[in-house]
Parts: C-alpha cells; structure tokens; sequence
C-alpha cells in the first residue's frame, strides 16, 4: 500500500517556509507558473494556470451572486476627479495613490518620440473601487421605493499605486468584483451586508478550503465612509492574517453624497441606505499561504483548474501507443463524472519529457490527483495513485475499475483533509490571552540559532479589548499587531489585559498581510 | 388562430427606423434598459440587460476558444509609451488617440481642491489592444519550438479616445476578448488566422442568427502592422456594413518588434509568426441593429437573457395568488428542460403593473416568448403565447401541455426565422454592378418626399477590383463607401467597372459604420 521513504529528500521550493517564508512564495508562484511581474511598475501578468483558478473562483462567487438576487452590470473605468471631491473621507483613505489620465493623445515629436498631447479639462482617476462613479448611476436609477433593493455587482480590474507589491497579495492593478446594493431602510441594508459576509465565508471555507473567522473591523480599519466594515480573516502558514473579503455598512453616507434618494410609499424623499462588498485576486494568494507546501502549490479540488492529472510512463515507441490509449480511456472515463458542480477536469500530459520531471512538473503545479500509468500498471489493469496533500512517494496502486468509481470520494477526501489541515494549524496558533506579557511575549519572536530571531512565531491572539483607539495605535506601534477583527459570535465578558476596562468580548490580534 | 390585427397602431420605439435610424437605435436601447451614456466623455454603463446579453454572447465564445485550445490569461492595463514606440506602424493607426496616464497620486491643494501630483518618469497608456505588451511576455515565455504554439486570449477592458461615439458601437471604453498567439511557421499562424475567423462567422450565424460575409480586407482597411486582416460583415436595417470582427495574421512583424524568438528544432534562432483576432461589445449593437423593430429590441433565443417571460394576468387579489400558483408550475416544468446548451431562463413577472403595460415592457426588452396566464386560461389549461419575431397582436392559445412539450421548438424556430429574415434582407440589397453609372446610382440617396434624400438606400455592391488604392480612396471620397471585404469564396473573372482592369473576383463595396 502505502510506500513512504524515511529518506529525507530535497524539496521542490527552495528556500522553504521555514528559510525565507516571503521568498518561498514568490517561488511557488513561479513553479506553478501562475503569475509573473510585468514591466509596468506594479502590475503582474496573470498566466493560464493562475487565471484558469480564478475562473473557477469567479464561476462559484458568479452563481451566488446570482442565487441572492444580484445582476451584474459594468461602469466607466474612469472617474472624474469632481466625483472624489463628494466624499472626502473616501478621498483620503483611497484615492491619495491612484492612476491618473491628464492626455487623450500622442503626437510624434521632432526627436521622433511619442510625446502625449491634448489635456484633459478635467483629470480622470482609473478607478480604485467605484462608489462615487456606482453611485451616480444609482441617483438616476433610484426613484421611487419600488426601484429597491437595487442589487449590482460589477466584474472589474481596479488600481491604486501600491509602492511595495506582491503578486496576488498585492498589485497595482487587481481583478475583483465589487457589489453595490441600494436599500429602503437600514435593516435591509444591514441584512444585505450580513447576507454577503456569509457568502464569501462560504466559498472561502468549502470551496477553497480555507478557514476564515467572520467579523467586523474596530474603526481604524474600517472601509473610508463605511459606518461598519465586515470581514473574513484567514490565518498564513506563517501565522499572519489575511483579510479575504470585506462587505461594509454603508449607511447613508454615500447614498448623501451621490444624492440617492426615493419617494416612500409615503410620498416621503428618504435616502437610501447602501452596501458595497468585494473579493479579488487576492484570494488566489491566501489559498496559496493556506495550502502550499515545501514542494509547491496545493491546490483544492474544488476550484483545481485540473483535477487529475494522468502521467503515461513509457520508454519505447510501441509502449507509447499503448500506454495512450489506455491513459486516454482512463481520462474519457473520470470526465463523464461530475464533482462541484463541474464536469471532472482530467489532463493526460502526453509530453516527451521523463516520468519524474512529469511528476514533479505537476507537484509543483498542485493538482489534486496524480495517476502514473505504465505497461506493467496495464498488464494488472491497476492504477498508481498519488494525493497531493500526501507525501510524493506514498503512491496507491488502485484497480481501474475502484479508481474511476471512487474518484470524486478521493477528491472530497483531500477537500476535507486540507481545510482539516488548515483549520487546526489555526487552532494551534490561536491563543487566549489574559495579561499584557503574556500578549507582548506572544508577538515578540524568540532569538535562537545565531542569536537570530525566529521568522515565524506567535499567531491570533484572543484577546478582551475595550475599543480604545489609543491603545489599538499603541500595540500597532510596539508590535505591529492589530486588530483583525471582533468576532461574529464571541461575546462574554471580561477586562481588557491593557487598561483593565470592562470589555463585552474577545477580539482577534494579529500581524497581517 | 391568429388574431392580427389590420389596424395600424403607433410603434412602441418613436422615431421609427425610416423616420430616423440613428435616433431610432438609441431608444431602442434606452427602452429595452441595456445601457446608458455615463457622465464620463464617450464611456457608457451597461445596464443589467445589455450586460446579461454580453455574458451569454462571451460564454459561448469562451468556450469554442478552450475547445480550439486556447487559454485564457491577464495582461497589465496599461502600456509604457516606449512599447508603442517599437512598433511606428501600430502607433499610426491605433496609439493616437488614448488615454494617458501620467501622474500617481491626488493631493488637496490650499484651496481644498484635489490635485494631480507624482508625475512618472515614463508616461503609461491605457490599453487600446494589447500586442505591445503581450508581445513583451511571449518573447519570455517562446524559447523554443516546443513552446508552440502559444494560443492565448484575454478578457478585457480597452480604450481608444474616440471622439463620435454610440453606445454599444463606438464607446472611449469597451469591452472585448483579444486573442494573441505564436506559432512557428507562416501556415500555421494562417491556419489560426482562418480558424478563428471561423468561429466567428459561427458564432454570429448560429448564435446571434446575424448573417456575416466573411472576407479579407484591402490594404486600405488592413490593422496597423498585419499582413493580412480578415473580417465578418453583416448587413444592418440602414443597410450599411458593420465590421462585427476581424482576425489578423501578422507575419512576422510584431515577433520582430518583440523580439519573439524560438529555437527550432534543427537548433536554429527563429523569429515567431503572430497572429490576433477580436471581437467587443459591438456585437451587440450589431445584433440591435440586425433584428430590432419599430417596438424595440429582438433578442435570438439562443442569447437572450429571458426567453420566454410569463405574464400573469388578474385583477383581484384572489385571483392573483391563484395565477400566480399556476405560473410558476409553468415555469418551473419549462426551467426543466436545456436549449442552447443551458436551462431555459423564464422569467415570471410579478409586478403589480397593468397588464398591457407588462406586455409591451418585455416586448420592448425583446423577450422571444410572451406567455399570458389569466383566470380564464387557466380554467381552460391554454397559455396565450405571442413570438416577439411576429406581430405584437400575434397571439396563439395553446394547451399547457403542448406548449411545454414544445417550447424548444418554438425557441429553434424563432431563432431560423429572425436568421432567415435577415439573410433575406441582406439579398434584397445587394447588387452585382458591372457598370460606374449603375454604382454610383446605387450609392446615391433618390430625392422623394419634399425632395429630400431617403435617408436609407443602396445595400451591398459586388463589383469587380482590380485592387486598384487610388481608386478605392476616389470612391470613398466621392460617395463614402469603401471596400468591406474581399469575400473568401468569390472567385470569379472579369472586369473592374471603373479601371476596366482585370480582376480576379467581385469585392463587396458598403457604406459601414
């Protein structure tokens, strides 16, 4: 069965996590071939294998977008600079480092250079999210109650000019989806805030296999303009938190400011009250901090671009034909089965290379299942099978027949298994704290080899917490730590380890992303 | 049966297409609720409709990319001006007029006022295609010929600062698929070049039911830096040419600018042959402009986004739960069945609206299957069911059952029709000519009514061209036609009407837009 080797062999990823965590990840990305930097500042190219993921990622958000009732819709990449003058507090938290177009042509100089021409009266910003544009719209849109609830959500490219980038973690440019929602009353708008939380918690946690934490931001981290900012937390495998997805509360504060108003059933002019909620590419980097390992991405197989992967091992021409054919039935046979929804993604990688840079090629790429298939597997007509989230070398020989009828179990299995893996790493490093040492110790890394401080330590502290802004700016200063966010279901009394005021509830502390 | 009515009544879209069909096309969208202009210069919102249209029309395009083999990727928005400056050509015809961004941050002046500060070093253009800088990535990714080919597509938003714009068909920013891909000799890239020309020609004939003419253009009306430029023409109501898409084989010209070179396989440095395809959002307007009528939009089943909408008819509230029982049986045991490769969209319409203002919103919408519940339909177990390719008043009682055994058929049918009428209209006006007299005749409005032109006249002209540049400027200059295309199976000896030249086949000569 199970043939692990006790020989300690090289990874795949070098440096490791536990060498160079920030490097080890560029370095996956890399061996995916998921993405790379571009030559314009900032910005990456999104390659197949990473954009093939977010089309899965995009498909499932898509349905539930649609199942809750929402339409998508597209508006203007840019925004005029007067729109961003209505709402200052948005201006300052977002719109300080953005793109901004002043020319709309180019005319070849004397030097033969292109030099750009024909100023624009008024400067258009590329946008960085789009209330103030959205929100135009919706002061036409938005008449009289019955135009309510207004349910929008946009598929988009987005950019702020982010001096220090990370693929997928953090670009200049982005691909998200930003949903915008106009309600009658507020508890409308609340619920609709509630109700998208939890749809992004969803996809987050089964189908990409990452735990997250449901909560809301203290003000310092609230949305600029929102009146209450939601969000899910993921914890990295170097214990730092991600923020995954955000849905804010907007109140009326935009609705003000965009002039969306509606006649009541009342004849009444009211404001409406407005949401605004967004995921991005982003996830594709917290699914790689969640799930890849010292060998490479680790992809979940319900959003894997492939699912299995099916390796024919040969050495002369004739075994070549043979072993196809056979490779080919095995695949015609998994892809007339269904799993998340999806027909099963099945790739026979018919390359001339050698089995085992086959095999490592597709580690590193993090496809679900690997099926090695030779002429001696025919002969027994029995599959070798290997699990990504397993060690490489444990490999199952399965008889064809019990693969194919098992497969989508395996599939689930390692589904299971990988968020299991995932939300017990969390769980090992979260702890409740009760005192101010305890919280400092938690945060501050151990010297050991060298006199070096260990990279990775601490986690998510839990912790009570009065909302005192001051000391909030005080731990961010001495630790770097903040608050994550205060929990959906945490309320129980107690003291805050700081001041010593009352405090109604745990919160969550970490570094972040 | 049928029940049309003789008497002429007012047309739901005023002014009617031979009133005025400029103005008639922008109510037509304004009325069906597709899109709208924005308050930013020539960029336009798409509504939930128009959008929804978009999603249908790209799902089916998408997917006879990855059947063809491509892959989709995601390339930076914006182009750093020194990519336009190694191709002179492009720049010429295409990088004029764009949008330029050239600072990074916004900053409040003394006077509260936002202003643009940061200036980069090297101005960036916001995309108007992309071949600069995917060009840029290929020339990474093609090391050798096992690197090939390299078919990709990319989703996504582009602008061109136009300065005439109509929605759908000519905006600032649109949104359009750009296929790129590498090969490594000229017949294969002509082979994709013609292959995806294809599934064009496919997907306009048998998806939008829009007859195209599918041709190579002249050298005159070639993209800015390819060898050769295919193109689809479809004839619109106004009987002018619409370029609905075009696929360029670029030789080797851009591979040279990139630098896109491979190794082949007897070890030699080669450079690449490219070639790109696209198609935009104005294949919707092309589509409006196709089959919409005097009461709004007219959508082929296959790509609406409802096909068939049931109205429920009633007056009091008691009747009004009943019916409404009944209608949504109706729709669930229609959602059950698949057309066009997904499950029939029905969309019930439970507004508390008048009835005849019901019909004519989804009439207007363009639905192809109206459904009329009542009471008394229900007594009888009949629906009313009107076709949106008929007269509104073209109203049949079928039994339940039937109707929901043949409702993909009826759909079929309305989908050959509305393909039928249009190839039909598109035979009526065109004309082989041989003579200049007869062209010029053609092409020139006859003076009727209060001696003032017809707005609408002429068609398509297949004449024969000797390819002569001088003359095709002429022709263009004294009657605004130019040459669409040089159709691909035209071949046929005789004689240019104008040069007396000979020439090897008819070309089709359209005023366009």
């Amino acid at each position: 069965m199970s043939s692990q080797s006790s020989k300690k062999s090289a990874t795949a990823i070098s440096p490791t996590r536990g060498e160079n965590y920030a490097e080890w990840y560029q370095q996956v990305v890399k061996a995916a071939d998921m993405a790379e930097n571009s030559p314009v500042r900032g910005c990456m190219v999104i390659k197949p294998w990473g954009y093939s993921l977010w089309e899965n990622i995009q498909r499932v958000l898509d349905d539930k977008f649609k199942e809750t009732g929402h339409q998508n819709a597209y508006f203007p990449l840019f925004i005029p600079l007067s729109f961003l003058q209505k709402e200052a507090a948005h201006v300052e938290g977002f719109a300080k480092e953005c793109a901004v177009v002043t020319h709309h042509r180019l005319e070849v100089g004397s030097d033969g250079k292109l030099i750009p021409t024909g100023e624009l009266e008024e400067p258009l910003i590329v946008r960085p999210t789009s209330e103030t544009i959205i929100g135009d719209a919706f002061a036409r849109w938005v008449q009289s109650y019955r135009d309510l609830p207004l349910l929008i959500n946009q598929w988009a490219n987005v950019v702020r000019w982010e001096m220090r980038t990370r693929m997928f973690l953090r670009t200049a440019e982005f691909l998200w989806q930003e949903g915008h929602t106009a309600h009658a009353t507020r508890e409308e708008a609340l619920e609709e805030t509630m109700r998208m939380l939890e749809v992004y918690a969803e996809v987050a946690e089964q189908w990409m296999a990452v735990p997250v934490i449901k909560g809301e931001k203290t003000a310092g981290e609230r949305f600029p303009g929102a009146e209450q900012t939601f969000c899910i937390e993921a914890m990295m495998q170097d214990r730092k938190a991600l923020q995954a997805g955000t849905s804010h509360f907007l109140g009326q504060n935009f609705a003000k400011a965009s002039e969306i108003r509606f006649l009541d059933s009342q004849g009444e002019q009211q404001y409406a009250w407005t949401t605004s909620w967004g995921v991005s590419t982003r996830l594709i980097g917290g699914l790689i901090m969640t799930h890849a390992d010292d060998d490479g991405l680790v992809l979940p197989p319900k959003v894997a671009p492939v699912q299995v992967v099916i390796l024919p091992i040969y050495r002369t021409q004739d075994d070549r034909s043979r072993v196809l054919e056979y490779c080919h039935a095995v695949a015609r046979a998994l892809r007339s089965q269904r799993y998340a929804e999806r027909p099963l993604s099945v790739q026979v990688d018919e390359r001339d290379e050698r089995g085992g840079d086959k095999v490592w090629h597709w580690i590193k790429k993090g496809v679900p299942l690997r099926v090695e298939i030779g002429p001696r597997d025919i002969e027994k007509d029995a599959l070798l099978v290997a699990r990504r989230d397993r060690a490489h070398k444990d490999k199952q020989a399965i008889p064809r027949g019990e693969f194919v009828a098992t497969v989508t179990t395996i599939l689930e299995s390692i589904q299971e298994a990988l968020f299991e893996r995932a939300r017990s790493f969390r769980e090992q490093h979260t702890r409740r704290i009760d005192t101010r040492q305890e919280f400092y110790d938690w945060f501050t890394p151990e010297r050991v080899q060298d006199n070096e401080p260990t990279p990775i330590h601490g986690g998510f502290a839990l912790a009570h917490f009065s909302g005192d802004v001051q000391l909030e700016a005080q731990i961010k200063a001495d630790l770097g730590v903040t608050v994550r966010c205060i929990p959906q279901d945490g309320s129980e009394s107690g003291i805050c380890p700081f001041t010593g005021a009352p405090s109604q509830q745990r919160v969550v502390w970490a570094k972040s992303y």
